[in-house]
């Protein structure tokens, strides 16, 4: 009898190398750089990128957001008529719920990301909850289905990328229709002309190439709501929704990379690390450095948080004692206790890969300051 | 005796499978998702990119270009200073020269890129010419080294990116100092606030980060030119310096994706296919097109050429006959005759592996055109 791993949680691979498919994902997909974390704002085309199908082409002019389902007055809007609205902008950080799935073993065959799946940027709209009530929700109404205008086939199923949010959830402040990022017009890739963008949650929620928003008197049953992001052990379970973000930090990699294996190589001496940390379920209020692979922990400074929506810098001035290599690790808490496992918490899907990041570095004498 | 390729051939791979190095570099460098081919300027964001270091933290008021070594007058140009200088916009097609070496076997471990490293920008600057005559070059000047800010440990060596030019192609008016990308400041990945673009050659001849340029009497033996962008079978050869882009066509992958295989689904009926295709030895003069993997060619229609260094694009109306499996494929051929081969022609670095894109496509009755 085959036990193989693929074979008992189809989809999945205990690989240690990446396959081709795989790879034809990383080469599509984008992450951010981890020097990027630098930024408060991470310059337009650094954010991370992540399209299920293709990129679909808009035309703007015959472009319209349809609001229909159970609501008392259908809505069809042109991008002028929204751009005419009310508009805000919100600093939100947005990471991929698959972020870190490469790190787990086994894995999930889907986008293989190390860590690099996140990126802050100010989006600018209209917020949901107005539109929502000049359209009118039916007393039945439990959901809002939004629907993209990208295309393609996934576990058989021929579809458009569908996600749904509870009623609750889609009048709340953090919810937005966003036609800027970074004050430019949406680029093609985000999402042109429109996006939802949901604060807090993983970025599957943050529906691209809006065209319709139907609100429904049932649980939405799309593929992206059932079978994918869910939590699960095994295929056999309903599983628990993927939504908020859980805690993260990650560091700039300090130093200099060697080019293959991005070694990181530092002069002796005093050394700042820097880094951000986000939550979507708090404010965070501790971020802790390791030198030696999660042994000792010391509180790195927190600057002021740049937003409800937004990750937080922190800062530590590093000094190892003598040449050699280091393990440096860093740790999120946030306001509500939730924390970074130092080890992977393992789920089918490879979601919220949340354990600490590990940067190898090896402190040299002679080098470069 | 151990006759593994890795063995012979130090830093390849024979494996099917990528590595965890090389998925390390895919994460942070990014392609160009094949469906952007239908925009004549990729958009920002869109556009390639290789970082062989790190994305460097620069202080534009501090950060001055230096013009030095074997010159009369050396020059120390601030960005305000360079702005002053008469402005001149390029649009150029850049492609790493390693695009396509995922496609070899064995491999250089290096980035693994498909097909996807390419891009159209509109680069705006000062042609370097003037510049190099303003400084005056002593009669001993063979070459110009272009110095970056990024600096990494590579082969072996710390270093700083450099890369050089022949004194004659230098003062070719297709190269260009450039402090704006499609109308923008050049933003932090493609080497704010500075960057050589030497168009129709490679992108490595592209400095980023660009801090200093120095006229050198003999030919530069930096890492960049010397050990890296060669073309070898072996690696005791000196090998042919890597120079202008070979002619590649791609078209933009028609249909629907199948999200993990990436697989083509199209509908039964007439299908308009359509890409782009480039050349730095000259002007593109033919496209053709199979649709049964390079049995039989069709010519494809031109475009009218969009300017002397950007891509030409091409389309063409395929009417499968019957549902079925096909595999299409596209050639491009230039006014020197230059072409590309149907199979892959091997080098140890994985360099301009330009042999035909084939697209798997399912075409099938019933799908919502």
């Amino acid at each position: 009898m085959d036990r193989s791993v693929e074979t008992v949680f189809p989809g999945t691979t205990a690989s240690d190398q990446i396959s081709r498919e795989e790879l034809q994902l990383a080469a599509r997909n984008h992450g951010m750089p981890l020097e990027a974390l630098r930024y408060a704002v991470t310059p337009l085309g650094l954010h991370y990128l992540l399209i299920h199908y293709d990129v679909p082409a808009v035309d703007p002019a015959a472009w319209r957001l349809v609001v229909d389902g159970r609501v008392e007055r259908g809505l069809v809007l042109s991008l002028d008529e929204l751009r005419e609205r009310p508009s805000v902008t919100h600093r939100v950080t947005m990471e991929c719920a698959g972020n870190g799935r490469a790190r787990q073993t086994p894995r999930a065959l889907s986008q293989p990301w190390l860590l690099e799946a996140v990126g802050t940027a100010e989006w600018t709209g209209t917020p949901l909850r107005p539109l929502l009530e000049e359209a009118g929700l039916e007393e039945s109404a439990v959901e809002l289905v939004f629907s993209g205008l990208d295309r393609g086939i996934e576990g058989g199923v021929e579809q458009r990328y569908q996600r749904s949010l509870p009623v609750g959830e889609a009048f709340g402040d953090h919810v937005l229709l966003a036609w800027e990022v970074n004050g430019q017009p949406l680029p093609p890739q985000h999402g042109f002309p429109l996006r939802l963008v949901v604060a807090g949650w993983y970025g599957m929620a943050s529906v691209k190439w809006l065209a319709r928003i139907t609100a429904v008197e049932a649980g939405f049953r799309g593929y992206q709501q059932v079978q994918a992001y869910r939590y699960r052990q095994h295929p056999d379970e309903a599983g628990v929704p993927v939504s908020r973000i859980a805690p993260r930090s990650l560091m700039v990699p300090p130093g200099i990379p060697e080019f293959i294996s991005r070694r990181r190589f530092v002069p002796l001496g005093p050394c700042r690390l820097e880094g951000r940390a986000w939550s979507g379920w708090g404010t965070i209020v501790e971020v802790q450095v390791s030198a030696d692979g999660g042994g000792e922990w010391t509180p790195a400074e927190l600057d002021p948080p740049s937003g409800p929506h937004a990750w937080r810098r922190w800062s530590l001035t590093w000094e190892p004692e003598a040449p050699g290599d280091y393990q440096l690790c860093c740790r999120a808490t946030d306001e509500t206790g939730r924390s970074q496992p130092l080890e992977p918490r393992w789920n089918l899907g490879g979601y919220a890969g949340t354990e600490v990041q590990r940067v190898e570095v090896t402190v040299a004498r002679g080098m470069q300051a």
